[in-house]
């Protein structure tokens, strides 16, 4: 009998469960029916155990007999590319006509433990699930599920609905999400996202969460180019970029990490205590070794350990003996830990309310037996007291599992979270730290424009005076327009990078001006005419960039160094667009070359309000009408204004 | 009774065990003596387990009995700061005068598997211990050192040795380590180590555990700038730069991690196995999930995922059923785990085998009971059978460890490290394989030059004509002799940043010369002369620079972007110096302004062998006497030739 049949006759699935198999009169003692068309009474759910050769007739019945749902397990389409895809869009085609909906195919099914509806295969699924932990699970991969399942129970955390969405042909991991969100049992969901193929429902869902005060964890797959390359073999879906995505989570406070092992760590610690508000970690161990290390690994993943308040210091001098260190990170000694008697929570709580701190690492070592369990209860305890909105505290203990079950056990029940790794322990609250993105300022109406220079100009950014001449025998009176010294371009379809296509001569005078106008003409292929164009005095040479929205994420803006040798520098920075003033600034502020504009070694500072004005304007051409990609580089920053020197526009 | 005196009575300890205590006649069954020079016959080691005050006593009165070394346990000497340093060093110059050595104090003693010697305290000695691993440990933190010792037992691996050195007065984590790599008992070597007060005695034992096979795993804590400041305030000992430190340990094939659980990882992974030749991993698994995990978290520390030879790739398709995959990664489906029968074994032998892979990453997600424990066999099985130098093999089990205790045990017996984790796992694996670093090249004798552009030119870099003017009236003279357009550069003791300092004056011709030079003179504080220079034509600006041996380690090269921006540009890298032509060529193509060199965005190519040469005889400087620093910045490539524009030399 399959492991969903004897699970829902056995575990007190609050519905009636009805096997249908024409080889059979009852199937574990249930009455079993021959075709889904000869069960009694109304149905809700198909749990299509077959093969893919008889998936799309199943979701067809389950379609004729009403049901709202179907469970499609069996595996063999798009994941296996070439016919599978095919036969997967037929499935999808099905379920649409037969007004059901499908999860899967090639999936591991659901468990929800309100209803006690275990209608998955997980081996998993074996343990004893009592849901009780408020933590939800929703991923395309039952693999994957199936270790966070096993891996939560294995500590004590059941989970209270999971569900693997498999290919997604028609439900996928945002919709589920969605729901579950809103569930009052759920207090913290945790996704593995390998393809969103509806960025709106991602969009949608992290403020969802955010407005639920559910905490949201995500896991997602594929980033890298390679990664993408093997999400595509397996999935058949091209991921987006993600830095879009990556912004958006942070807009709406969503954790994201790298592992599986971290979505559970992070998911156990937000499930009873609150994300750290800022980057500042306290660390408390009896070992001077072990602080130095968390030093390390919080200096690796952005976060400070900085120096604790006098009062608190204070505080601790009269609890820690004279030996350890009441500087942070603070050195309890061993001996605290053997008197006992609840000095140890005491210190904890003492750094826990320093103002200076945002998260608190204690860190153990060899210690077990009576003095381990006194101390877990003691730190147990402590963290049960605190303000609902008191720093988190995480436990690592560096002493062998089997020697340390109970401590673990009694930490784990009070919601602290225990790593055997100071380095997970530290990725982690850096992941639960990171700082919020801000939101996308409201969208502005740009007027479809198909050239770059007039988009520009109707932003109202600052361009150079310039005048477009046909013929090289109008340069001369062009450059005299423009101020008497000119830089000349080609200009041709399709031109990109003009200063390695010789398309560029600068300082023309009027004088010089036809000589250089003609040759341009002539060597640049397709040149259809020569832009004649101010020079613009020395300054910041910055990129500036917009999107269109890619993929259907939301657009993005990109400020970094500009100039010729942008993708030398590694420079930039992002936030969804358009953006403020403020977030314009706080881009530029992130930039390694903010020193250039601060005035660097001797050098005049530049017109920073200028720069940010610019961005401003140049990132509300997110709302342009078809717009791929609207680029500024280089935005000259000089002392006095910012002017767009060269811009490159492309459209759908 | 105290640990070691009951551990040395009762587990086996090969010598005598002599307890002292003028309160006793007898301890734990054993006579006790008054004092040591009661003690009949000869002594070799004394452990010291007494308090503080009566350490430099017992230091003396163990070298009046003639005995070898003492372990003192006794906290409250440097790492307390103030009068403790100062008894430190008391202790320290008792024991040389007593001509005993020291271990400790502040330790955590030894532990010698081979003589049963239990001379520590560690809660993690209560286990029973074998020394059956071949794994020994050293390390200043007794704290760390028991985590260690205690989760390798727990994982059925038994310490060889162990030994943890404290405030380090005498004996240091190098000299200890240096024993224990030549013992033949010993295959691998994991150290922690904080302060290395003696780095030549780290160049010594990173060189000799190489000549003796002896793979050495090195976590060294205190690397960041905050992490240096936790380190001085616990052991009193300033950290080196960690620049060396890390060249010395790559030259010589030293491990490096940043956790204790990448520490015991890595030495579980090289017990058995090799080292990866390289960074290509295949990762084999039946989520095509956690597949696309580890090509992400592969691409965050520099590993790649290669595709497998067409061979390869035939023979797994026969055994792979269709709807998996054999591209790496290699999705072997969880109907292969079903079949049993070995087919798991051998498809990790065929992509073991595979010429394009130098690592094997297995990834098990839910397989529990009697299927978990024939793979973990089949496996092992797999793992024993593979030629000596095979490509190591890692297990990431994504389960409950619960559920999966037998298998894992079996896995770990066949020495294959068992992960939770795939993002620690890649981590170990990328430690293990990070490439080599180049010896120095052998050094060169330089005279002893105190002025920069002298040492430049005797060491024959090219530098532009220049002439030293001491008034501004012999400057015009200057400039027609050394071209007829200059650079002027005021010379003054000191001067550093000359751009700022407003001490450069560019493209000054002979009519100016005399003007521009008064006004130098003037402008700059303790202006001695003006330094007239041929102008040099435009090129890419490099910086190299040369230190003397910072705190005691070898001399260190660095090449990285040059000009008044090298800060903003994080663009270098180092060499042991000097360096040879190939280390000189290598540097600047691990450099991303290579492309720069190769001729940006149509720019001519640069002169990469003058750089190339440039660099090389730059690095000689590591052996001027008293040299701190040489900087050349910039050194100035152009399409022929690399002139070194501004030097500047620190000497002790």
């Amino acid at each position: 009998m399959a492991r969903p049949l004897a699970w829902l006759r056995d575990r007190g699935f609050a519905g009636r469960v009805l096997p249908v198999n024409p080889r059979y009169d009852e199937l574990g003692g249930l009455p079993c029916y021959p075709r889904l068309a000869d069960v009694p009474g109304p149905v809700d759910l198909v749990l299509a155990l077959v093969p893919a050769e008889r998936a799309i007739a199943t979701v067809e019945e389950a379609g004729a007999v009403g049901a709202a749902a179907v469970v499609v397990f069996a595996s063999g389409f798009a994941e296996v590319g070439g016919d599978g895809v095919a036969a997967q869009a037929e499935l999808a085609d099905a379920a649409r006509r037969a007004g059901v909906r499908l999860l899967g195919p090639n999936c591991q099914g659901l468990y929800v433990a309100r209803s006690r509806l275990f209608a998955t295969f997980t081996a998993a699924g074996e343990r004893v699930l009592e849901g009780s932990s408020g933590i939800a699970y929703v991923g395309q991969s039952g693999a994957i599920g199936g270790a966070v399942l096993d891996v939560a129970a294995s500590r004590g955390l059941d989970l209270t609905a999971w569900v693997s969405t498999g290919n997604q042909a028609d439900v996928d991991v945002a919709e589920v999400a969605r729901v579950l969100v809103a569930d009052p049992d759920v207090h913290v969901l945790a996704v593995y996202a390998e393809a969103l193929p509806r960025p709106a429902d991602y969009v949608r869902l992290a403020a969802e969460a955010r407005t639920a005060g559910t905490a949201l964890v995500v896991l997602r797959s594929g980033r890298t180019e390679s990664g993408r390359r093997a999400a595509l073999s397996h999935t058949g879906a091209m991921l987006p970029e993600s830095t879009a995505f990556d912004l958006v989570s942070r807009e709406h406070g969503v954790v994201l990490v790298d592992d599986v092992e971290e979505l559970l760590a992070a998911a156990t610690l937000l499930r009873t205590q609150t994300r750290p508000r800022g980057p500042r970690v306290a660390a408390v161990t009896s070992s001077g070794g072990a602080g130095i290390l968390a030093v390390d690994r919080c200096a690796d993943v952005g976060l400070t350990v900085p120096e604790l308040a006098e009062p608190t210091r204070e505080k601790l001098a009269r609890r820690v003996p004279a030996f350890g260190s009441v500087a942070n990170p603070v050195d309890v000694t061993a001996q605290l830990f053997n008197d006992g008697g609840g000095a140890f929570g005491e210190v904890c709580a003492l750094v826990r309310d320093d103002p200076a701190v945002d998260a608190v690492m204690v860190i153990l070592t060899m210690l077990v037996g009576e003095t381990a369990r006194a101390l877990a209860a003691d730190l147990a305890a402590t963290v049960a007291d605190a303000p609902a909105d008191a720093p988190p505290v995480v436990v690592v203990w560096m002493a062998g599992e089997d020697a340390t079950v109970e401590g673990r056990a009694v930490l784990r029940a009070a919601g602290v979270p225990v790593f055997s790794s100071i380095a997970v322990a530290t990725r982690v609250l850096a992941a639960a730290a990171t700082a919020a993105a801000p939101p996308a300022a409201p969208a502005t109406p740009v007027p479809r424009i198909d050239d770059a220079w007039s988009l520009v100009t109707a932003l109202g950014v600052p361009v150079p005076r310039s005048v477009r001449v046909p013929v090289a025998a109008e340069a001369p009176d062009a450059v005299a327009a423009v101020g008497g010294l000119a830089a000349l371009k080609a200009v041709a379809p399709g031109l990109e990078h003009k200063t390695e296509a010789g398309a560029v001569r600068l300082g023309v005078d009027v004088a010089g001006a036809a000589d250089e106008a003609a040759a341009l003409l002539a060597r640049v292929p397709g040149a259809e005419a020569v832009l004649v164009q101010e020079m613009v005095p020395p300054g910041v040479e910055l990129l500036v960039s917009v999107d269109g929205g890619r993929d259907n994420w939301p657009p993005v803006v990109t400020v970094g160094r500009g100039g010729t040798e942008t993708e030398l520098h590694h420079d930039l920075a992002h936030a969804l667009a358009p953006v403020t003033a403020d977030t314009a600034r706080a881009l530029l502020d992130s930039l390694r070359c903010r020193s250039l504009l601060a005035g660097h070694r001797g050098a005049p500072p530049a017109d920073v309000g200028a720069a940010v004005d610019a961005i401003v304007r140049i990132s509300r051409a997110a709302g342009a009408d078809g717009l791929q990609e609207l680029e500024v580089n280089p935005l000259v920053v000089g002392t006095h204004g910012a002017v767009a020197v060269d811009v490159l526009l492309e459209r759908a």
